[in-house]
């Protein structure tokens, strides 16, 4: 039976993308929003679900932290990064040679828009840009236009639509890349290359006790690959940490740093140890 | 002569309550988006710009962090807490008794109609909730509406209006507070309860050498209030990391550690010295 790996719809979005990069053979899921992919896992109508946690240039994608600190018990199987490149798009059997500035429409989310914006001012500079709920659907809304239009979207919205690709990596900044990761109730097996998500929280603030934590893991070698605070929701100026160490939850000196660590905090909870993504490609 | 502070406008929103609370005496200047509130102190139209900067439910207003980090050199000068406190707003004439459930319509921003989910679904369950563009605006949409109509928004909002306060303190969690800071070419003289604000980033990464930088401050007795981590915009994986400490950089101790900081980062940037607003008041 084809795993059932649901994800943030509609069809053509870079979510999509992720999932397929994930995982093509399984049963694509397309569901409206960030809490219907976990309540479809959590409710077995999926098996996994896969959401966007991290963007190279916007940062965390807050919305999914906090549903795993606060909300899901859910754990994190996999981790993958899709570079994130838009596409300037067209009807079929149009080619860039035949575009032409005057009364020219362009259609994305604003923020697709916003990072094309020197693309577009250098090639089209008397373009209108407008705004569409998705990159998706501004393909729909360029192939529906009466005036001469085009999309910035990514390659599955072109494809989605029988649309025309005319040009290709139009966004400014070429680091552009979103860190998704696969949720399951249960994570990865150790593979040797792993990395492990842990939350945690204090009762009181003190000078030395967030460092205190962190020299758990530093001291005993293991490297810390990023730290997020969160806000814990009760008053302004407590936080929840978010940890990304190298290393698996079975592994011995991660064992032994947990249980250092859980000695001196309020709350530790473990999101899910799971293989590390390269992410040297995307060295500039 | 009067100071001049702009802030997020239009009048009514929490941004004019906040500039209120800092300066009741300072000629207010709204401007239509946070990029202009910084612009206008840049430009010399105003002396000093109001912003938020971080949300006891939702975290850190990251479009402010990320201009203080990669796009201003304006200093924080000075902070303050504003606990955000909804009101139920009816027209002119109307009380709490005189409403009834049917065919009722509930204005206001989308993300302050989902802080009053439960209080509204308790008192007015058949309520249609309408988004609003903001909550000043929203008091205008029931003003102007033809069937039975609330607004959810702040006193400001209802005063300017003429409108009615109905009920107030509706939000579900009475911890929500948004801290603001005072940005302006210069920062604050030392006031024996100061704050820090500084950022920093490296040019590799290695196990000790975030927690190496925080020893710094710890070892030395100064407290960390927090620890963000931003986007460096150039590759995923790389941060900007962003951490208000207690005390002044004109203290020796806070003089001495940043001097040892300098030495192991790549970038040092001081986002300015100034009095820390207490937040006992805010807890639960």
């Amino acid at each position: 039976m084809k795993k059932r790996l649901a994800y943030l719809g509609p069809p053509g979005t870079y979510s999509e993308e992720a999932a397929l990069l994930y995982d093509p053979d399984a049963e694509l899921l397309p569901v409206q929003s960030l809490p219907v992919v976990i309540a479809s896992v959590d409710s077995g109508e999926a098996d996994e679900g896969i959401v966007p946690i991290e963007n190279s240039l916007e940062g965390a994608v807050t919305f999914t932290v906090d549903i795993l600190i606060h909300e899901s018990d859910l754990l994190i199987k996999d981790e993958l990064v899709l570079p994130i490149h838009h596409c300037l798009i067209a009807r079929s059997g149009v080619s860039l040679e035949d575009i032409r500035d005057a009364a020219l429409v362009v259609y994305s989310h604003p923020q697709s828009l916003a990072q094309c914006r020197e693309y577009l001012h250098r090639r089209f500079p008397n373009a209108a840009l407008m705004p569409s709920p998705s990159n998706a659907a501004a393909v729909g809304d360029m192939l529906k236009s009466e005036t001469p239009a085009l999309a910035i979207a990514g390659k599955r919205a072109a494809a989605n639509y029988d649309a025309q690709i005319v040009d290709e990596e139009v966004e400014d900044n070429h680091s552009n890349a979103t860190r998704f990761v696969v949720l399951a109730s249960s994570d990865s097996p150790p593979t040797g290359s792993d990395k492990t998500s842990l939350c945690f929280n204090f009762d009181a603030d003190s000078p030395g006790i967030l460092v205190s934590v962190l020299t758990e893991f530093s001291g005993r070698g293991i490297n810390l690959n990023k730290i997020e605070s969160r806000p814990t929701r009760k008053f302004l100026g407590r936080y929840i940490f978010l940890v990304d160490i190298d290393g698996h939850k079975q592994d011995a000196v991660v064992q032994d740093a947990l249980a250092s660590v859980r000695r001196q905090v309020a709350m530790l909870k473990v999101l899910g140890s799971y293989p590390r993504c390269s992410l040297d490609s995307l060295d500039p």
